[in-house]
């Protein structure tokens, strides 16, 4: 059993990791940082852990943290950057659920995020906490850099691809599409359900920071540059991303569903389902699955991926849990056993 | 003053006609007819027109069609085909709100809709009604094949990149969401609210009717052949579409922002915003207006297209409302001047 | 032709005003101010607008609202009763949509509004805007104070029975849901969609200023006084508002039905129909109508009524509209004629 | 570890059921009938339980049942009545989760169903399966009827006040509003997204089959004969049922909150919260709780109760794997600790 800690745990994700830990076989809450809510019970902030958990808020600089195992940072981008390093020098090792150490390039880093890192000379050490590519780096890892929730998505669909070299690598497109929770759980008069409901919309279409690091994950793993188009959209539900994928074949022989199959053959998270399937995000809400199916509409010679993950789990919260399994040598399953809730 | 009928009103295409229409200063709505539910006042199966319409429906033979100038055909596929030939040889004109007359060749349309097409001799005499592509030929038409709603967004989001030749045609793709209206209002499983509503999917990936249709809009208008990927995807919505068009740029040199303008400058229904603009699919709901942005994300050479339409009216009857203005000389925006609802 | 003002038009019914007043034949609105907006164009802020409007914010202050013929108050609680003063001096006439002037007990105001009020002197002139019970008052009245929504849509339904003493007047039961726009276009993090979508609760059960109101009402209209107990409810959707109406019968031989038609016999926003008519909120939406129902379940000694409106037009913009046409003596339905949207 | 089948396992019921039981440490699932997918693997009607569940489904007479354990009906109402007998003559338990012996009035039954009872006989011997009133007699039981979702709010929200004797029984109100799931998965127009999304109404006003059931409750666990009124609602969401249960103080003195406390103070499942809470139908989202407060608004005369519950959980399913646990001797709460969803 190991302690962990959650700094910031009155968000998305911080919540999701609560729902996740408190049921976990090896792992207990000892300890929810927040700047504005110390003293008050977390399940008062979060009603559906009523019963689950009786912790209040500690504040943010509480030594307990230093007492824990692991740490989760599920605080913005750029607070990790400038509070892990205190935690890592006392041996607590840390999963951030931002930003702060996704990228590698600390100056590509800097331009999309538009802040000076704190911390530069962590990011070499921190693993990029995607377990099917990075699996057994993140075992010995001190420090992981928990995945974006539309890299997740498009890097699993697009990695059988580059990897195998079936696809020509420009252009790729990648549309994605969000629940609301991706944004967050922040006063923004933008998110009201008055403003996005009923409504469907494309954001960010000049540039999205989700790409660069989509770009990096499939340089790491396959040595490609990919040309990627990336557009998310924002789709009248709290849960869910899909994604769609396109590319153009090279190999028009390649095995597409056995290729799909074979790469994820052994990974308990991702589900290769057939073409007939239709990828519902409802079909993996609560869980830490994607699932992904692969065709090509018209027999062409464009290859198209569907993707879908439930953001916070997968796309947040699971992918953390996941990658405190492997730190901690858990089975990499534990606490992340969940059956999706659908309808 | 002309008199107008509509064949099929108990669908979602028909009772958008209806909402139209009660307003407009031009046409009077003579006869609805239903196959279920003749003999029962309209405004009892729709009761957003209680006050507004005092029909009852008529059975789907009765000669009253006969003596309207205009027969709208809110039918399901396959019905305008049987019955418009007898209506337009007594003179009156039709508008075939589904898709029996949308492609001019009859064996691509055998081939995409499964059965024989009933009238391959009026095929050539109909005039596709999306007139910011045919408006002359649809002031002479005697009947007028609506567009989908899918391929109206598509269409008008790719002309000007197509006509100008600014972009390669292929890869060229679309990637449309739709809300559920646009499945029609038939007993479907798959459609209740308890299946579709908080999820999100792709559908039809392997391919789906409008994509020929969108093809033939473009060669029609431009001469020229587009390689399109066309993947449709359910919003947990009831109206509205949004298509992301992705397209790879040939001349770099391309005014993007000044083609579109200048493409749809005296376009009453096309309005085109700056790239900034976020373009909500609300923000045409109920109009019929059609809102289109264009822009290069990262500043690379994919361009990127936004086009949101509400699809039942812009989609549908509204449209179908603007061939009817345009076959009988009113002004083009009689009875479709309505600001959008929003939120 | 009179000219209107907006004074805060950033909010909801300062929108929907404008999306009523664009297409109102015999007002035109000259300015519409914001506090922090000042120098954007308004259709800007509301993409629905676009089009239709060409005005650009105005301080809160500008003089040009003292040439206008009225001026809306779009504005939170405790605005205009400090700023409608100096216009009523000018000679303006005054529509407010928030709660300034809407109870004559300048006491109870106070204890609900946990404010002094800065105009008591001109409650005792405003005139309660509710038609149906006001309508001669309003076309005199200098000032309106514009009722709130769930007040409208629980006064309409209880109205005839109280008139008519045909139930005890206690215990009066008003169980009343919403939409999520009844809340406003504020930064809260409560009303997020990933909050309040696919749930629903209770609030402000221990008490809601709406009771008040709703029994002033009654209380103005009939002599009465009802006891009543008020239940307000957030839905997860955008606009509408259901009340189902509870009250104990008195007269066993009352004819309900022909009850409410007389009563509501010759008003243009109050539809009565038959209790085997579903009320759906949509059959309303984006119109001024009230619809209400009564029946006896089980043929008890309970009457049920069901009564629903859209929170913005009724319950705050539309019938703000309706008031300006009986206070400037024109046609009571103009600019209100819109069809509901349906689906 | 005890062998259950589940007889109509493609509904709403049935898949919860599923989505339960493969997570079960004391149960596992060995057969599912459908009428209409006989030998398609139920993985593939419901995409969630890919992964989790292998099983085809059987014919609706298959033998395997006999072999079963418990025998769990997720039909339409009129089904168990004809088809459980057989399997309790065999020795088979039965939960019957649709209508059929709910009522112990076979005639109150047979008026309100509008069929004939099948199996009279089998009436008195079933037990109402709501463990918080009829624990020790479900522990025994060979035939439990599973009660309504909507009885289940209201009974438990209810309780309380009439076993003490603190209101009047007449006019007891129950305004409930349930999610769309709570319709069932069969093809209906009327439960179309299109149709009840963005919307909001109250159906069966005049009179709907849980009445009778909740009066009967109440009767069964007090003595007393409740007067009353029950208007449910339909809420544009998949999940959830609210009740706002309207009742006469008679007791001024009474200790509302300790007595809703003290009531429940054992029950693994019902949860009784400070006035001052919200109570959202998500915070039990997939869970087995229902959650209650109780408060007098404007410390008038009137207790207002609020009950919410999951309907596909505490109202149906998990309801009756709570029986299922109680009939065979295990924990209570085993299979059903999962911690709520939200957002």
């Amino acid at each position: 059993m190991i302690n962990v800690g959650i700094v910031g745990g009155t968000g998305y994700t911080g919540s999701e990791l609560l729902r996740l830990l408190v049921r976990h076989p090896h792992a207990a809450v000892d300890v929810v940082t927040s700047r504005g809510e110390v003293g008050k019970p977390v399940a008062e902030s979060f009603a559906h852990l009523r019963g689950h958990l009786d912790l209040v808020f500690s504040a943010a600089d509480t030594p307990a943290l230093r007492n824990c195992d692991l740490v989760f940072f599920a605080t913005p981008n750029g607070t990790a950057m400038h509070d892990a390093p205190a935690l890592l020098r006392e041996g607590v090792r840390v999963i951030d659920l931002a930003a702060d150490f996704r990228l590698d390039d600390v100056a590509v880093w800097e331009h999309w995020y538009g802040v000076r890192h704190a911390s530069p000379e962590l990011v070499a050490d921190a693993v990029y906490g995607l377990p099917e590519i990075n699996r057994e780096r993140i075992r010995g890892a001190r420090l992981v850099a928990n995945p974006g929730c539309y890299p997740t998505a498009v890097t699993l669909g697009l990695l059988p691809l580059v990897e195998a070299g079936v696809i020509a690598l420009s252009p790729v497109i990648a549309d994605v599409k969000s629940g609301v929770s991706g944004a967050g759980r922040k006063a923004n008069a933008g998110l009201l359900m008055a403003e996005v409901g009923e409504s469907f919309k494309a954001y960010s279409v000049a540039g999205h920071r989700h790409q660069p690091e989509i770009c990096a994950n499939l340089r790491r793993a396959t040595g490609q540059a990919v040309d990627l188009t990336f557009v998310p959209h924002l789709v009248p539900m709290v849960r869910g991303i899909e994604a769609t994928l396109y590319a153009p074949l090279r190999d028009r022989d390649a095995q597409l569903q056995a290729l799909f199959e074979q790469r994820y053959a052994g990974e308990p998270f991702v589900d290769v389902v057939a073409a007939s399937v239709a990828l519902e995000t409802r079909s993996v809400r609560g869980t830490n699955n994607c699932r992904l199916s692969v065709q090509r509409p018209l027999d062409g010679d464009i290859v198209v991926v569907q993707s879908v993950i439930d953001n916070l789990v997968k796309g947040a919260a699971g992918q953390a849990v996941q990658n405190m399994n492997l730190m901690f040598g858990f089975d990499e399953r534990a606490g992340l056993d969940a059956v999706a809730m659908a309808p």
